[in-house]
C-alpha cells in the first residue's frame, strides 16, 4: 500500500493467471493449445521487412479486421480488434457497463470478471449455476434494471456451452443494455453468437486468438457486433492507446485466419483428445463435466481437489486448481497431446490406485 | 453516439494520432525514427521458433525488464513494461492521479494527457508555457492541492528540455503525488530523470522503444520509479490484462537494447540533421523552437501553418499541424533523413520563395 496509489487502486484485487513456468513440465493450466500455429505465421516473421517496425502501426488495423471479417462473414465495421481479448474486454466493461444498475453475470464463470468490475466501479449481481452447472440464462434476464449481461459460452472454467436457441431467447428479453457473450472457447465445438449480431444491435461477441489459433503468446483478440456497439469500443480505445496491434501481431494473425485447413486439423484433434480424456478419467472414478471447450473440469469423490493437484505437480504436470467454496474440489485440465494426456491419466492411475 | 454506452464513455473526446498512410510521401508527422531497427531485430524474428506463440508469455516480462534494468541501469524491480508507452501512461492514471484534486500539466504538452484525463475523470489544471515556450516549473509546483504534475521532457511538441537540475528542484517542492516526467524524445540529447528515482519514491519516467529504438511498429513502453510506485502499475495492469507485452515484442526489445552502438549512431544522426535543418529553415526566415527532440516546431512570420501543411502534403511531404489556438501558426517537423529533410527544404524554398 503507497501513499502515492489513487483511493480506488488501493482497493482492487487483481487477477492472477494460471501459472508460466520455465521448467520442463507438462503444462496442462492456462488453456493453451498443444498445437502449433499455422506455419504462414512463421514465413511471415521469416520474410519480415524489420525497417517497417520504425513506423507505427495502422492505428485502424484495417487489414486485419477485414480478414476477420471474411473468416466471420460480417462486415469489417462490425469488428474491434485489441491486445489479446482480455483488453478487449475490459474495453467493453468501460464502453458499456458502467451504468448504476449491477451487471447480471454467473456466480462461475471466468475468473476475470469481477476484477474488471472492481476497475471500473461496476456493481455485480451473481448468479448461481443451475444444478447441471450451465449457465442460468433466465436468472441472467430476469431483473428489470441491469448494466448489461456478461457470460462465457463455453463457459468457463464448467466447458458447458448454450445452444444459439437460448442465447437468442435471452436476447429477445434483454434489450435495454449490452449483451456480451464472451467465445474464447467456440471454436471447441460450440454455436457462435456472431450470427446474430445483424439482428441484436446489443449483442457483442468477444474471441481470441489464443486458443484455437495456437496464438496466446501474440496477444490478439476481437469483438464482433453493430456498428454502434464497435464505436463504443474505439471511443475507449482511441482514450487509452492509438496502436494496441502492433504491426506483427496483425500479420501473424491474418496468416493464422488463412489457413482453414490447418485451424480444423487442430481443433478437430482437440476435441477427440478431450472425448478420449474424459472417457478415461471417467474410468478412473471422476466425475467430468461435458465440455465444448478445450479443457474439462473434474471431480473425484475419494481425492480432494488440492490434493491431486499437488501430487501431480511433484510429477511434473500442471494443471489448474481453484480455491474457491465451489470449485474447491474440482481440477481444470487443459487438453493437450494424446501422449500428454497419457502421461496424466498414468499419472492419476498411481495416485489413484 | 448510442444508447448502449456508458455515460462517461459518449462525453470522451479521442485522441487523434497523425495520419499514417500507405501513400508514397516523405513521411514526417508522427516523429518516427527514419533508421531501421538494430539489425539483431530481424535475427530475432527470422529464428524465432514460432511453436512458442502457442504459449502465453510471461506475465511479469521478467527477461525485458531485467535487460532494461542493465540499460538504465535500475533495477528491474524499479521497472514497469506495456504494450507502448501510451498505454503505460494510462495506467499511471489511473494508478496516481485519481485524486479528488487536480493533476498539474503544462497548457501545451503531448496531446493524449487530456484525453486520458476525460478518460478516467481526473481534473486538470494547465499552466501556459513561459514567454520562450518552456515549461514553467515553478507553476506547475505553485499549489498545495494537486492530484500529481506531469509533462514531457522534452516536451512536446516544442522540442524543449529542462536540466536535470530544475526538475530536481521540481520535486523537492512536490512530494505529496506523483510526479510523471515522460521522456519519450529523451535520448536525442536531454538528460534523463532515472537518476534520481532512489531519491524520489514519487519520481516516476516514462519511456518508449518507438523513437531512438526505431520501434514504433512493435508498441513498446516502460516506467521507471520506486517498488511501490511500479507495485502501483501492477494493480491497474493485473486488473486489466495479464500479459500486454506479446512473446515476440518482449524479444525484439531486447535484442534493440542489446545493441548500443546501433542506437548511439541512429541518435547521433538524427541529431545532426536536426541541427543542420534548423539553420536551413532559420535562413529561410523560420522562427524555429530549440529541440532536443527528434522534431522541430517551426513557424514563419509571413506564411499561415495551416496554408505551408497543405503545400507541403501536395508536394507529397506529410508533416504535422495542430489547429489549436497557441500552436495554430506552427509545423511540427520529424526529422528523416538527410536526403528527406533536403526534400523538404527545397519544397520550403519554392513555396516560400
Amino acid at each position: 500500500m503507497s501513499q502515492y496509489w489513487s483511493p480506488a487502486v488501493r482497493e482492487l484485487t487483481p487477477y492472477v493467471p494460471g501459472e508460466q513456468t520455465r521448467e520442463r513440465v507438462i503444462k496442462l493450466n492456462t488453456n493453451e493449445n498443444p498445437y502449433p500455429p499455422a506455419p504462414g505465421v512463421g514465413e511471415v516473421l521469416r520474410d519480415y521487412a524489420t525497417d517497417h517496425l520504425r513506423l507505427y502501426p495502422d492505428p485502424t488495423s484495417a487489414a486485419l479486421r477485414d480478414a476477420l471479417a471474411e473468416t466471420l462473414q460480417v462486415k469489417s465495421s462490425q469488428v474491434f480488434v485489441g491486445n489479446g481479448s482480455d483488453e478487449v474486454l475490459a474495453f467493453a466493461f468501460q464502453a458499456f457497463f458502467c451504468h448504476q444498475a449491477p451487471l447480471d453475470v454467473p456466480a462461475i464463470t471466468y475468473s476475470f470478471y469481477p476484477v474488471y468490475a472492481n476497475l471500473y466501479g461496476v456493481a455485480l449481481r451473481k448468479h448461481p449455476l443451475t444444478g447441471n452447472w450451465e449457465v442460468d440464462i433466465d436468472a441472467l434476464a430476469a431483473n428489470p434494471e441491469r448494466s448489461g449481461v456478461i457470460f462465457a459460452n463455453p463457459n468457463a472454467p464448467t466447458g458447458h456451452a448454450h445452444s444459439l436457441m437460448t442465447i437468442e431467447a435471452l436476447l429477445k428479453r434483454v434489450t435495454d443494455r449490452v449483451v456480451l457473450v464472451d467465445e474464447a472457447y467456440v471454436d471447441f465445438g460450440a454455436e457462435s453468437a456472431v450470427t446474430l449480431i445483424d439482428r441484436y444491435p446489443n449483442l457483442l461477441v468477444t474471441g481470441t486468438f489464443s486458443k484455437s489459433r495456437s496464438l496466446a503468446g501474440l496477444r490478439l483478440g476481437y469483438a464482433v457486433g453493430s456498428e454502434e456497439l464497435i464505436d463504443g469500443l474505439l471511443r475507449v480505445k482511441d482514450s487509452f492507446n492509438s496502436y494496441p496491434v502492433d504491426s506483427l501481431a496483425s500479420l501473424v494473425g491474418i496468416a493464422a485466419l488463412k489457413d482453414v485447413e490447418h485451424f480444423e486439423a487442430c481443433r478437430e484433434r482437440v476435441i477427440t483428445t478431450r472425448e478420449r480424456t474424459r472417457q478415461r478419467l471417467e474410468t478412473l472414478g471422476f466425475e467430468v463435466l461435458p465440455s465444448k471447450a478445450n479443457f474439462l473440469l473434474a471431480q473425484h469423490p475419494d481425492y480432494a481437489g488440492a490434493q491431486l493437484f499437488a501430487s501431480l505437480r511433484e510429477r511434473g504436470i500442471l494443471i489448474r486448481h481453484f480455491n474457491t467454496t465451489e470449485l474447491n474440489n474440482f481440477l481444470r485440465i487443459t487438453i493437450g497431446t494424446d501422449d500428454e494426456m497419457d502421461s496424466l491419466i498414468e499419472a492419476l492411475e498411481t495416485i489413484c490406485g
